[in-house]
Parts: C-alpha cells; structure tokens; sequence
C-alpha cells in the first residue's frame, strides 16, 4: 500500500532524545553524554537514539532510558517534537523530546559509564550539538511551570522526607533561595502533603518530621478544583 | 554523510494532524474532514499532511492550517507526537499534532469546502481514522487545564467582549454550566481582564460592560507569581 499512498513524501529518520533529571548534592542535574561517534565526536549531547521499526516513539524513549541507566518504569513525559531541517548534519532527523525525574540511586553507573555518560548541573550546561541546549531548556521550563502546581519532586526523594529536603528540591529546580516560612505555608495547603509520625533524627538532636506524598490525596485536590 | 552514519535505522513518514477549534453557536467545535482519498476514504479524520524536505515541523502545521482555513499568524501549539507502528495502515508514519484557536468569521470556507471540511461539536465527535479521535482528546484536555490558568479562549472572541460572552467560551470548553457568580469572582482575580468603559447594548436595553484582555498584563501576573 505504501508506494500507492504516500510515495510522493519525504521519509526521515525518527530519534528520541531523553532529559534525565536527577538531584544530587543540593543540585539539579541532568545527564549527558560524551560522543564517541560521529557526527559531533567529542561533543556533547543528550542520552537519545533512532525510533526502530515495530517499536512506538514512547517505547524508544523507555529503551534509551533503560539502556542508558538501567532504570525502568519511570514516567517518561512528552516535551516536543524537533522537526527543523537542519538540526542535524547527518540527515534529516525529527527528534521527539522525552523527560523524566529518576532517582541517581538506581541508576547503573557501569551502563552510564559504557554511553560515556555524565551528569551536569542543569543551571551550568556545556554547549550540546543538535540543539539538545533547546530541548533541556524546554523541559526545564515545564518542570517550572509543574512544581508548585502538581506534584513534581517526590521522584526524585525517598517515600518519607523532610519539608527541609522537600524545599530543597524546589530550590534546585527554581534555582532560586525560597523563603522557609513561604514554603511551609504553600505546602499546608497541599492535602497531598502528609505529615506521618515518624521523625528524622539524622539532622539535627531535636529531628524533623517526616512527610509523605499521597497520589489519591493528589487525585482528590484535582477533583475538588474542577 | 547520510550513509555513512545513520542507514542502519529506518526511516518514516513524518506527518502533521491539526485540531483546528473555533467557537460557534455557543459550541466549541473543530474541523473535520471526510476523506476523498485513500487510505481510509469516506472516513472522517483531522486536517493533517506529510512533513515536507526542507521544512520544519511546525512550518508543515502553519502550512496545512493555511492550506485548509486560510488562516495565517495563528499560534500552533505542539500536542505530542503520535508514534505507534501500527497507527496508519499506509506505512509507517509519525505524526505531530498541534492545536489552534481560531476566528471562525476568518475562516475561508471555500478553502475549507474544497477539502471536504466541515465542523463539529467537539463534544459530539464522529469516530476518526488513524486514532485521531486521541489526539482531539488530548488537545481538548489541554485546554481544559490551561483555560483559568492562562488567558485561554480570547482568540475567539472579539477584541472587546462582555463577561457572558467569555462565560460562554469557558462553558464551551468545559461542557458543564458554570455558575455566575463565582465565574465573575474568578474574573475579578484576573488582572489581566480589564473594564473599559465602552457598553455593548445588542442584547439587553441596560447593556453589558465590554471587557478587553491585556497581554501585558497577563505577563506582569505570571511574574508575581514566581
């Protein structure tokens, strides 16, 4: 059927390419890779690779994903497509743009390490080929607009945390010094922001309390604004 | 350099699917078209086309909104790219979906005839080839999260507009009444909704205050915000 209908079009090579966000040290960090191949050896990019025949757009971005850090089940979002022509020496390539908030923890360092893989502070990028630089600062700029909003972070935090450890998060995403006592008054009025009786002691002798995320709490707050 | 780098991968047709809205009779609605064509002919679908050489993406979204409405210089937001291997029975095919809110008094209908155009409620969808009934689904989402958060629907409104007629939009939209009083209170939290001192007098002899939307505004309130 192929040559009867479409014959007359262009074909391209379809990519994925994956922002992966992790916090560590106090910082954002999204994870990059050295090229060891041409176009662009020696530069740098993001984690990405060609859509395969039989395999869905979302399903390429899971593969990079996993092969990459060795991490599965984590929800990978939709940050665009990239369909200018000439984003790519190589040939005419459409990238779609994938993130995801992943836990450095489980991230295989030796699959990291054979990709040439390494994280950067997202606020202190090096310059990346194929106009990958765009492509983080698109998604970047939707996890802005998410956090406060929706329940953006707890990814990226153990199930039971602290409101210190909460805000940073929130500091490193805004980059941005927050106000404590503005912080803890938005976070009251998040119902999916639950105080447990637990107390975390490693900080300091008096401890601080634990919080945890519930999602059907979350679910409900959407409801109610509706 | 093509061959040399990326000829192992497969390539696809790239195409681009429109979900075309305008505001009509009190009804969100958007364009359709039944197809004159194979494959799939005499089914309903969106406006859509292949990717062109030498075009970008969303220059191909620019192009068949043109091409099928007549309409130039309307914002086209990406709604995500639809990749799975068995969507489109023709081959292979990747296809990017935008939205955009358009005038329908704009609008050139022979263009629209020409392509077999016509619009529906887009409560009250026929089922549509190529799961583009999704891609309708995700877009209408999209605005429904976006309408009350940011200055949605006054694309389809003229320049100055009373609060019913904006109330009619938002009911539009989101499908369900919405009660007076509190939809005034949440335009009074808008500073971006501005009184001017016009009155429209075509549907009652006391008239209705006209309303304008300040972009400038709308800016200075997302500041504040951060």
């Amino acid at each position: 059927m192929e040559a009867v209908y479409y014959s007359q079009n262009p074909r391209f090579y379809v990519a994925v390419d994956c922002i992966i966000f992790c916090f560590e040290d106090g910082v954002l960090k999204v994870l990059l890779q050295q090229r060891d191949f041409e176009p662009f050896r020696g530069e740098h990019t993001l984690m990405g690779g060609f859509v395969q025949e039989n395999e869905d757009v979302t399903q390429a971005a899971q593969r990079i994903l996993e092969e990459r850090t060795g991490i599965l089940y984590v929800p990978l979002e939709q940050v665009g497509a990239f369909g200018s022509p000439n984003r790519d020496p190589g040939a005419r390539v459409v990238s779609i743009a994938y993130m995801a908030l992943v836990d450095k923890h489980l991230c295989n360092d030796s699959l990291n390490a054979k990709h040439n893989g390494f994280w950067v502070n997202v606020y202190d990028l090096p310059s990346l080929s194929f106009g990958h630089d765009e492509m983080v600062h698109k998604a970047l700029a939707r996890l802005r607009i998410q956090i406060g909003k929706t329940p953006v972070g707890f990814q990226l935090l153990p199930p039971m945390f602290t409101l210190s450890q909460l805000q940073h998060i929130h500091e490193a995403i805004l980059n941005e010094h927050i106000d404590k006592r503005n912080f803890r008054k938005r976070v009251a009025d998040m119902s999916y922001i639950e105080k447990t009786d637990k107390i975390d002691k490693t900080t300091s002798k008096r401890g601080a309390a634990l919080y945890r995320y519930n999602q059907l709490e979350y679910e409900k707050s959407l409801k109610a604004k509706l």
